[in-house]
């Protein structure tokens, strides 16, 4: 089934915001056993527009059109597809009530612009948006026309929509053959070059899997492709090469994993940060039912906090600096004693761009996991020199993950 | 100067790696007053090479080719080129003694693959690659061709040749005429649909001006493109439509609007978080310079951390609820008291999926934010009914915002 995506929007070619639809798209739909033929993106330009549609459509069986939908003068998706696919446009009367609905829950009025976002094309069906006014448009082919999916530009409103409305009629359309399946690997703590090199030749002797590798902020994503039987092959591969620096088989996170781990044992764990800034607690408290394990983080960003706020000595900040092996297991002994906590995460490191020494520079960090009970904390040093950004990300990951090994999942 | 794009790579079609390279190009171009025209993406094939290449020369002055350089068997693009624009392909001697050079430094052999790297086609120059073997090719027009750069895929090799050899290159076809600038002011506080409706017309009708909106959870970016004169005027008239919600007419966000504010006035914020744990203190200090503003933080996650952190009674919590304008009033203030610091702001919410009621269903929030030697703190109930990550950013971000209000900028 040959498919083309066209993104429309002006801020993905101003590079105002990154175009991730066709990674998002690419791994759905490979999720299917389909592959994007061509991917085109055009400014908000009735004629570009036109001109990408047209042709994508002269070509394919399937379209994804995404962005344009929305309630602004700049939003022209449906006028464009109603000329070029010769479709009538009107109002639709249930679409308009579903949007009145929505904004008098939150106390606005329906605007002309808004009421533009009710409008249908003729022989399409309008697929409903939980998380926007604009619905999504699906157009099933005709004799010279392929299927034509019109979806919203935010990702939050694209993917819900794709994977609840797009997927099953996408799937109705490939019939019943079983698609290969997949299999991702999440692995922390293993290169990528290297964790290609210790199974790219075992996988590829596995008959009938394909395999590939996806880095993401120090994750490593082992994919693997197949029917089960092959699969199951891969997967013992992946698993008797990198054994417990494997995450999941499943997708889940560092943070899924370890706040599953804790709610099994009935434990919980607190965090005493200083360069993550918090990151460390945001990121477990992104997991729905982390109030079971999380209770309470604290954020020592300045030395008279790590005093306050975890009794560390003074004179030892002094003597070895806020960024060290000493006080980040100070950290973690207060962090414990103090919250009366199973587990305790600490960190105190250097993010830049300035504050770096030659002896401590910019992107050196000090991570330490205790326990209750436990004779000594664990304390690591890393070297993160990246923008400040990535370097709270990969050592807030870095230190679920010690966390995650120490907890044996 | 009409101006095309044309990505090559699977894995940037199977969603295993973002393509970065229409966001990074969009940017590049735009500081060059120049536009993507469009963008197309294609899987390294040959068919699929030469039918975009063709499609993409036929219409543009310029066309910017990436990926497909480098030493393996799917790397296509020179040959696709070479028959595609009638180029003659040979080895360069000067290339292949650079690679030869390159490999013998790190004690590698130049394998057949790699010498593939050396070739190169009639006409046109070759840009040295200062990060990789593969060289970019730079083509220049000819009749019935426009100008082709050919460029590699790996970010940290095109950046900077574009840098060094495309840019100047464009400067010079483009002569010495200024280039259109681009303004986006970034609002908060105001739906999209209500910001279209107060400023398209008066924004329309700005001879010169164009004009285009972006929303991003809970920012709208209103984008103008003109010369001078028409950038001003279409300034004053978003300034004039949304005055205190404009946050920055220079892309900054709240969080560095909010530190350089605090930073000028010598002044500090902490930070009291229960459904947003730690979301705060963490997109605070992403800003470089934060500690000058931000000393502590506190995720106070569990009412039991509410009670020992903040001093909050446990009857007010149990008459009011954790999830109340009292609850978060009592943190505010439990937290200016016990920090010292200036300021401080203090969410409590129902994040979800679970935990929701009648009164206050899952969405709910209660912001407050105070500041030393004022009477009282301001606090405003919100409501965000979305998936975990969503409502916390949404609740950051109006957080931010009541503070960046409070001061003023």
């Amino acid at each position: 089934m040959r498919l083309e995506v066209v993104n429309t929007g002006d801020e993905l070619l101003l590079g105002h915001c990154l175009n991730s639809h066709l990674a998002y798209f690419g791994r759905q739909l490979s999720d299917l056993g389909l592959r994007i033929a061509r991917q085109t993106c055009v400014p908000d330009s009735d004629e570009a527009i036109a001109a990408a549609l047209a042709e994508a459509v002269s070509r394919s069986e399937v379209v994804l059109v995404t962005g344009g939908l929305g309630p602004t003068s700049d939003d022209r998706t449906l006028d464009v597809v109603s000329g070029v696919l010769r479709r009538g446009l009107s109002e639709d009367p249930a679409v308009l009530e579903s949007i009145r609905r929505r904004m008098a829950a939150s106390g606005r009025e329906v605007t002309a612009g808004c009421r533009r976002q009710a409008r249908a094309l003729s022989g399409a069906e309008v697929l409903p948006n939980a998380f926007g006014t604009a619905p999504g448009h699906y157009l099933p082919a005709t004799p010279g026309s392929p299927h034509v999916f019109l979806l919203p530009g935010p990702p939050r409103e694209l993917h819900p929509m794709f994977e609840e409305a797009v997927v099953p009629r996408l799937r109705a359309l490939l019939g019943p053959a079983a698609p290969p399946a997949i299999k991702v690997f999440k692995l922390f703590g293993v290169g990528e070059s290297a964790a290609a090199a210790a199974v790219d030749t075992p996988l590829a002797a596995v008959p009938g899997l394909s395999h590939g590798y996806q880095v993401d902020a120090g994750y490593v994503n082992v994919r693997l492709t197949g029917s089960p039987g092959p699969l199951a092959a891969g997967g013992e591969v992946v698993q008797r090469a990198f054994g417990d620096a494997v995450v999941s088989d499943d997708g889940r996170t560092l943070e899924q994993v370890v706040v599953a781990r804790l709610a099994a044992r009935g434990e919980t764990v607190a965090t005493a940060e200083s360069c993550t800034g918090g990151l460390i607690a945001s990121t477990l408290t992104d997991v729905p039912g982390a109030s079971d394990v999380f209770r309470r983080g604290l954020v020592t960003y300045a030395n008279t906090a790590k005093v306050d706020l975890l009794g560390i000595d003074p004179a030892l900040i002094d003597t070895h600096g806020a960024v060290s092996a000493e006080v980040a297991e100070a950290m973690v002994r207060g962090c414990l004693e103090r919250s009366g906590d199973d587990h305790a995460i600490a960190v105190t490191g250097v993010a830049g761009p300035a504050g770096g020494s030659p002896e401590k520079p910019v992107g050196t960090v000090f991570i330490a996991v205790g326990s209750k009970g436990r004779a000594a904390p664990e304390v690591l040093r890393c070297f993160y020199p990246h923008e400040r950004a990535h370097f709270k990300t990969l050592t807030c990951r870095r230190a679920l993950d010690i966390l995650r090994r120490r907890l044996g999942c």
